[in-house]
């Protein structure tokens, strides 16, 4: 249980894998997360191409482990950002919200792992005939965009394991590592970890954001704006101006309007908590303290190893 | 991993309980389970009080271990099947959708132990200091009445386990030996299967259902309701025509006549597939086979042998 199928294509030393979250994670979570022996990502969706490109080369001078860039294939920079990537040798990409097809080979052709994000078996099974190195599969308690299934991490783990042959890595409602053997005894190979991480001292979260946080309690985020593309949200003002809207009809362009540009900048970023868009998942409910990404791989790792040993 | 405080609680010898369901779990079922060495329920909110102690009386007769009886505590005759319970020496209550102090006491008096259903950390305290002897954490992927935080097994079971000292039994998204052990790892000291038992032979859900079942996909059961009391439903005509008047704005008052009375019993004892209400979990995505009641169980408990040893 501590070596395996993704710690090997990696080259890491514990399957422990940091999301790559638009406007939370920059160079310096994803270059302790890979210090410390797990996978650290770059979230490349909220970064324009010249800003993705100096986030590449400081985490390259940060550590020397290896570590990964995540792109939805939506975003509008996206050539320009594979171009980034392929002349920095990111070693590996992490693909989601679009097709796998497009880009994979090229990149693979350039030596790059491509993993993709899915939500459900039925993308997984695309994603792997699209050739990809190993699928991210994300339940329904994931912050952030989501699928229309709405099937949760524990169903959807064994099931998707069972339907594909290349590595799985789960995500959705893991933040501990209690919930991370949870996850590799159905079936994953290792875990993506999101919502725990905003915690960490080096994530680029504004520190009003990570306050509020702590005071997440069960039913604080919810699945939203199911119209347009389902995303996790927590409830705030701008979170009942979009649900009002929704619940008064509104067309999918009256959302879109209201939606407006920057609201995740403004929300997670710049720490407007009210007037702001902020993701987290589920598991935010748990949180209890802010702490250096290091610490927090450690803690896990360690609380993995001693849930094994309880089953010994 | 075998032996815990919900196996002596109950004096079983696997901590594997079968959820009583409405029109789907009578004697038939719930003796066999207890005959397996789990926890048979008899799903008492579907029964006249008459019917209820016939089922009571049969299940005794058809096994010589523990069984429990399932009170959803709003049902119109929960007095009399309170009396009945008491009357027959019930050994194990299982109570739901209610407030648990009303009942606990008198139930305990009489020497049968009380479980308290829930689905937040919230409502499990104050079972808890209702004085229940133990609580089932259902999560959002639960088939039938769901809690309105949407909170999923994976993320309230390490909360509930954390927060209450008394045994803890998951619920939701379980149907397999594996999802029974990582259950176990986030803490619970047990796990309620429903669901999976419907497709066992000695089920009564009609076997139109049964047959509908093993064709379920992902995104094929949806929390709906949510205006009235959340449930999770298939996707038939009947889900349709609530869903399409829960969008037009229908007032409380029209969905409630359009629900009418024993939907679910046409739908799940009856075989009207369309018309009927369908409850099951999203877990149904799973299921391949009707079998007996006893292989399932036993199914389930080699599978979670063989999980624990892979960790070892």
């Amino acid at each position: 249980m501590r070596k395996n199928k993704i710690t090997d294509l990696f080259t890491i030393d514990k399957p422990i894998i940091q999301a790559g979250m638009a406007w939370c994670s920059g160079w310096r979570l994803a270059s302790e997360v890979s210090n410390a022996g797990g996978l650290g990502i770059i979230g490349g969706a909220s970064m324009q191409p010249d800003v993705l490109k100096k986030h590449i080369q400081k985490c390259k001078k940060a550590t020397n482990k290896p570590f990964a860039v995540n792109l939805p294939l939506l975003y509008k920079h996206v050539e320009l950002h594979i171009d980034t990537i392929i002349e920095e040798k990111v070693p590996i990409v992490f693909t989601s919200a679009g097709n796998p097809k497009v880009f994979t080979t090229r990149l693979q052709e350039a030596g790059i792992k491509v993993v993709h994000v899915v939500s459900s078996v039925k993308f997984a099974l695309k994603a792997e005939q699209a050739g990809v190195d190993a699928i991210v599969a994300e339940g329904f308690e994931a912050g952030g965009h989501n699928g229309r299934e709405e099937t949760t991490t524990l169903c959807l783990i064994p099931e998707v394991s069972q339907a594909v042959s290349i590595p799985v890595i789960a995500a959705g409602g893991i933040a501990s590592g209690k919930s991370m053997l949870a996850c590799l005894v159905l079936g994953a190979d290792a875990v993506q970890i999101g919502s725990r991480f905003i915690m960490s001292e080096e994530s680029s979260a504004h520190q009003n954001f990570k306050d509020y946080l702590l005071k997440v309690k069960e039913g604080d985020t919810k699945l939203s704006l199911k119209k347009l593309t389902p995303v996790r949200l927590l409830k705030n003002a701008f979170y009942k101006q979009v649900t009002n809207a929704e619940a008064q009809g509104a067309s999918d362009e009256e959302l879109r309007v209201l939606l407006g540009q920057g609201r995740a900048k403004q929300g997670m970023f710049e720490g407007e908590l009210e007037e702001g868009e902020l993701e987290v998942g589920q598991v935010a409910m748990s949180f209890h303290k802010i702490q250096p990404a290091q610490e927090i791989v450690q803690e896990i790792w360690t609380e993995y190893l001693q849930a094994i040993e309880k089953i010994r």
